[in-house]
């Protein structure tokens, strides 16, 4: 059974994933050993590969766990937590630990090995955004959860272990330091003002444009004034809203038009960068309809983090975000 | 100039470098190109190949930038910041920015550029405890500072980029995220207990023992009840002490044997992993003398950091400290 564990300094939880142990031998630099199409458990013809499908989308009314879906939902077959369980929290003297429940699913973004995020059509992409949605706001309805995060590993250099496109969610019964940070810079910010620190961010940005990459009647992509990595982007949504899951069907229409620019535009301005991207939305439980601001980050590996970063969080970026934006906007697809 | 700015929501702080700034079309993944012994800059015989030395031990007296020296510390030629300068503190709207002032220097830890760190004997590591410990007190009189990591890339996978073994040392205008927020769970847990919680943590675990690899009189060296990462080991001193450069000479004297034991059980458990090293001692000013604890954090780098870790600081860990513990302990040296 995976756990939770506190940091009983820091408050950070940690997901021990037992179930993806390795025997001291098995600790060498992983490499990510990239599965050919014979073997792609996300193909066609591949769905006994996989746990059972949580969800498809079909045009063609074929029926569950065979092809001709164009998207598929599945368990991750090996995940970092299990559904069953209680979550039993309890201390152990002064720390504190929870049984690892939670969800921890795959969304095979389209039937092609060969087609990148980038690659995939407005509609295809807003297919995919809308499966995020779906899942969601089934997960949210088991009580023991609290965050659930989703996001996409793109290129080996970014942990992707599967190259046909994929995404994945991880549904938590804590709310992880990354999200709790957010929210309480945020309250912070509100209790001051009595204004989101998000839609300040995007109204001070579409106003001073430099850090402005792209913009249509939703959502705007900025280069963020403190990036922590070279051309670092956020997809925010123009007007306030604290949920991805509640946002209404015409910003997954714009935000699809948005991210297939932008991952068209680092391709081409980057030479298809590996590449991060999380959705960051409010937890479920908290009362933070006018603090928290739903977006997207979206990190493209070309910088190696070093040591100095890696287990301290404090980050050197190389590129100014008024340059990243810049380069961005000038890479014309 | 290189800047410093803070991100609005989460108020982290990050360093803009753009000294070392690149043109667009240098943004592809960097891949140490390691440095061979002839153009090794850290060999003795090439001083003139760094900036001059700002502190060496000699044994033998010989002139400063020639050869006969022991550990030698010298501006970083590539330095994330700059010294001379004011600080310019000033908004941007809502944007807080300051110049990137501040030093960032490298310890280079032996003239044999074949030794790692774990083969150095104990006195030899003492040695670069000591100049550790010199540059912060002698960088600490610069009333523009506010806290100094000191930290180590050993191997290309963790970010080293020459091989000859050293550390870096990056002395900041303001207190990085990770020593805030330690310092902010330390102070919550000492203003309900009255009581240090690395104190707590070391008196629980040697109590416990499951979690401990080692200990001598001043050091116990244990994996922590929620690592990020696998092996991730811990090396506390068992006096309090908010302070690394205020520690007892015999602190760094048991410090040294900890630090290779540990090194050289790593070595042999692991197979010679990539590791970081960070020495998190307390910010400067604060008046935290009662509520901080040093401490080094060792993180072999054996998993690979995938995405939902990268960009979130979310932590998936396949291996239990208890586990960890165990095999470090059985692996005698």
């Amino acid at each position: 059974m995976p756990e939770l564990r506190r940091d009983p300094v820091t408050g950070r939880w940690v997901i021990i994933s037992t179930d993806r142990q390795k025997r001291p031998n098995d600790f060498r630099i992983e490499r990510a050993a990239l599965v050919g199409r014979d073997q792609c458990p996300f193909c066609p013809g591949h769905e006994s590969f996989t746990p059972p499908e949580i969800l498809a989308y079909r045009h063609n009314g074929s029926s569950p766990n065979s092809p001709g879906w164009d998207v598929r939902v599945v368990a991750n077959k090996f995940p970092a937590l299990q559904v069953e369980g209680t979550l039993d929290r309890q201390g152990e003297g002064m720390f504190d630990r929870m049984n690892g429940i939670g969800a921890h699913e795959v969304i095979i973004e389209t039937p092609d090995h060969d087609r990148s995020m980038a690659a995939m059509s407005e509609a295809e992409l807003e297919r995919v955004l809308w499966a995020y949605r779906e899942r969601i706001v089934d997960l949210k309805q088991d009580r023991r959860l609290r965050y659930i995060v989703v996001f996409k590993n793109h290129g080996a250099a970014a942990g992707a272990t599967l190259e046909h496109t994929h995404s994945q969610l991880i549904a938590l019964p804590i709310v992880p330091d990354f999200a709790r940070e957010e929210l309480d810079g945020a309250r912070r910010h509100f209790t001051g003002k009595d204004r989101c620190v998000f839609c300040d961010i995007v109204r001070q940005d579409l106003a001073d444009r430099r850090r402005v990459v792209l913009e249509n009647a939703d959502i705007v992509a900025l280069a963020p004034y403190a990036p922590r990595f070279a051309f670092e982007t956020w997809l925010v949504p123009k007007h306030h809203g604290a949920r991805f899951e509640e946002a209404p069907r015409q910003e997954y229409e714009n935000l699809a038009r948005v991210l297939k620019s932008i991952l068209q535009r680092m391709d081409r301005a980057l030479e298809s960068p590996p590449f991060n991207l999380v959705v960051h939305t409010a937890p479920f439980a908290d009362d933070v309809a006018d603090v928290f601001h739903w977006h997207i980050e979206i990190m493209p590996k070309i910088t190696r983090v070093a040591g100095f970063e890696w287990g301290t969080g404090f980050y050197i970026n190389p590129t100014p975000p008024e340059e990243a934006a810049q380069v961005l906007r000038a890479a014309h697809v």
